[in-house]
């Protein structure tokens, strides 16, 4: 009953496994070997065009490094308050720029309102001096609280962005679990949208470490290669990233693990809202649950063995927490099982 | 026949396999989790005392956050001119630091000269705000050119760390070589000498990636928690570090798998040495060989499919080159054969 | 009528005179000068107690290294949402300290919400290294919107700082006006009340270019000189400052200014109250008037050769704006006269 | 008898009459008053073409910020090893840039090699991750050691910055000086020559602080003023800058007060060539004299109320120091008086 977070999990076995047969034999370092080359196309081919990958360790350091390609003197970059840019990097992304904002813009359950976000960017535009300057518009899908960006809805953040000649920076740690959501495709879901650039995740949906920008504007990935290297983000053993991707992407291997995410989220939530000690926050959209339940129920579940973790509500959370009541959050992956989850219906019964 | 360098290899089948069996199964994420508290663990056993421990992304990074642990305002690190966080890092320290500077100190076959370090560190001593100020004393062990530093000379070198109240990091991408070069223990290398923090390599010694800044001082853990997430080196399955390293002690794998790449280089290093077309340039310590070949012999040992670099002379290379000589680099690892250095000795000969 | 900043005006004839008087004869560069030793000791008397002074050259340099002086990673400062640090200075602060974060704190008419602040800050308590940690409060005195806090609230936002051990810092670019305001002393309004460091002004109250970063901690003066001298903040012929700000104290000169600026804002304010096309926004407390005012009326006075500019309507501002209605700033200054503010009450009434 | 520097002079009598006519009345703030515009298009009419100018609080800014309109992840700039910007400034550039690199360059007396440089340069391309690449070339004008590059080096220097699409930065903290010297106009010194970017300098030769970054790509200006901002260097009454290059520029009064502090450097040359106790080192071509004394006899000068300070002896220098002499610099400036040399002369006689 592990519902902590979706990186609590391991490698996918098949990722596991092709990781395991890579080990041997000799190959080029820093990304220039057989098997990176052929995981770059493959991107391409995923993404319907020639794009710009470059693997990198963590979320944030993709996050980051997307907004340092586009790093201005003075810049200020929009993205929603309960973001991870804002709320779980550390200041990363200030940091990797030398010091620009992160804007916080409100909205409900995750997702940036379009309205609110447009007034945001107009007050910066024209630009002046001692205000700071517009940036980059970011964006995430699937979002913190377990919900997804309809294509609509970032064709809208996009016009805003092409509205005052910004780029839209997609956070794809769930990237996986939204797609399938939307049971859309990564072109139609991004560029065909307005997006610019993509922190790629693999590591929430089965690989260890598999995380990576993607650029569609190839003039900047000359720079991305700088910028990567001096915030010592580059392999040398790529290979390692690659051999997951490879996997990851095999048969179509990654489709599988976010749909059996989303899934598991659905039971669960049926198996909650069915509860009478319990019931959903809200309707989740991805491999994430929120749930009210009856704290002491709560407290007996976690001492039986369950993970997850209690939560802030987030704006938009119309929802009247009882005195006796607390806000949980599940995440679901492709690790999590049926069983767990029958498992877990029956603490609240009991 | 692959001594282009030992981040040419994979991983050893013994990481390869421990980290496949840790595939499965639950885990706190973060570096919080049963697996990385052992590891920590045994990485005090290791260096004798307790350590502080944090995985991070690359060799780069280790260093430029051991660097960031001592930064301050118009600060100057002193490390040899040949260093990798001088030649190798994409200006990664300078990044990590804001700004601090490194400063090249001369020396032979890649050790710092003791009186030049000296000289130099007292230049800036007392501290003179136009001026900037020593920050700290960073030296790689083995060096760029394959050779060691001796304990006393570590201990000298700490001395004059000592002397200016300065920190001393050792860049141990090749630990590893250098420590069964010296058939020494960690403690005895490392803390026992003076120095006070280590970039503490696995990747290059069979691991895919499994690098680690070890700090002497646990004062300063705290700091380093906030530098590494900062600079996005924060791994969230960082198990996937945990079982590399995990293998990587077990039963002295690392110190087998270094004096396997020592033992190599020690045997390249005769066949060159009894060549009549080739000669060492000097007297590898570790698992680098550098050697003068008739070049057009060299370039068809690389058309015949051995991958080695040719190299710049370093300081103290007093060897003469001939016109129809060029320097190599040649590098040895875990999964470097006997066999292949047999089959470049009959290209050497043919 | 010049209203539209204190920073319009040129200089004070007496400070104009003593520099214009100290042109002549020689004097170590660097801030080591004899004036420049007087002018720290006469700061140390003023704050009635020993301060480490350091000259910027300007307000936001003054907040940004008051700032950098307590830089850590991942720090996050609080100040109310409409300050100078967060709205006027490009991002200056953030970029001085690396990326430090700064966090908005609501509050009515430019002065932080104490409750507010506090349910901020306890937010980051205990650090969590993926949130960031608190570093700073700022407070600005008088506030951007010519409010006051009074020495109450100093003590009440000083006792936040205390109990999660964060420094307090007191952006005085109106310091004069607000210690005028308050009819207390320097002291009193500082150090007494829990202030650990101060951005000093004295441009806005008649120097050319006088601004200086108090420090009441003299432990960190070592580091303020290294930090200033990095920001390229350390004048050559620092005299050149001393000459305005030995003037500027010289017989409470510095008090009769910022007297004369606030005495005729509220004469400004009486002009405007007594309008019937006019009204006062909120009550002025020291050099600022914000008033409501007819448009049509507003543009003819423009037209006349008065200057002032139009105001977004801040936080805690409760008077409804009617369509014919634009809210805007008046500032005075020493340079303001009587006959200025008679001529625009005669442009009101006309 | 004041040599220590040409920053311990205060400011000529002509430029602190004009600030002083110049306080009263009131002017737009931040570079947009009547008296900022006139200014910048004096310096247009100066340097023959259209330029932007960015007034800046110190010399150490203007290099930074010129450095950091260039800025580039990974960039690496190239000036003489004893340049400012290497030797004086704390490590401001790096910090203004995030951490790009200088590297120091050889040569005799000041002037960088030009040899040497090309083949530094030339190491860094074509580029390559690891290394770090080229992003400027950086001259000083006059030197650190009272030499001028000749037109024909400025020439050849800028050369090299095309042939690897480079930009070439002036420090011109002495630009007045070296232009005399060479009986040239800024023109010729500048961009015809190949110059781009120059940190132009009035404070050590009469005024109180009048600095600037002057901009020959008109492009890049929009950038600086962001640039500028952020570095906290946009004073808000520019004015008391403007006023100080307005009487700067008046009559030429800046190119007569560089002619003075040249002649008295030459006419302190002869007074110490003609000493028995006292030798030229090399032989001046700006406003510093570098002299090798009989150590005993300037210790008394010294004693006896004259200031001027011991040097290193640069690359270059070839001649030999006797035991019992030390070589010394001295700086004469719009305030040198020939009688302060008179008297020193009879100090070394007596």
């Amino acid at each position: 009953m592990f519902f902590a977070s979706d990186n609590w999990a391991g490698a996918h076995p098949k990722i596991a496994e092709r990781l395991h047969a890579s080990a041997a034999g000799f190959s080029r370092a820093y990304g220039d070997g057989d098997l990176d080359q052929a995981v770059y196309a493959r991107f391409s081919e995923i993404f319907e065009r020639e794009v710009a990958v470059f693997f990198v360790a963590t979320g944030t350091a993709a996050n980051s490094l997307a907004l340092a390609a586009y790093n201005r003197p003075g810049g200020i970059s929009f993205g929603h308050r309960e973001s991870h840019i804002i709320e779980d990097e550390c200041g990363a992304p200030e940091y990797f720029t030398g010091g620009s904002r992160l804007h916080a813009i409100d909205g409900a359950l995750g997702r940036m309102d379009v309205r609110t976000l447009e007034r945001a960017v107009d007050r910066f535009a024209p630009e002046f001096v001692h205000a700071g300057r517009p940036m980059a518009i970011s964006m995430t899908q699937s979002t913190e609280v377990g919900t997804v960006y309809g294509l609509d809805e970032i064709k809208a953040i996009s016009a805003i962005a092409r509205q005052y000649s910004l780029p839209l920076h997609m956070d794809g740690a769930r990237f996986a679990n939204a797609l399938v959501s939307l049971d859309t495709t990564p072109a139609e879901m991004t560029w065909k949208r307005g997006v610019d650039i993509v922190s790629f995740g693999g590591t929430k949906n089965g690989c260890w470490c598999a995380e990576a920008v993607v650029l569609f504007d190839l003039d900047r990935a000359k720079e991305m290669a700088f910028l990567r290297k001096r915030a010592a983000q580059l392999f040398s053993k790529s290979r390692f990233i690659s051999a997951q991707f490879d996997a990851y992407f095999d048969g179509g291997l990654w489709l599988d693990t976010a749909r059996h995410a989303n899934e598991m989220t659905a039971e669960l939530a049926a198996t909650i809202a069915s509860s009478p000690v319990a019931r959903l926050a809200w309707q989740p959209q991805a491999n994430e649950v929120f749930a009210v339940i009856k704290t002491d129920v709560a407290k007996k579940a976690l001492a039986a063995g369950a993970a997850f973790y209690d939560w802030h509500a987030p704006a938009g959370f119309d929802g009247q927490l009882g005195e006796d009541e607390t806000l949980y959050r599940f995440v679901t992956s492709f690790a999590t099982t049926a069983d767990e989850i029958g498992r877990f219906g029956e603490l609240l019964r009991s």
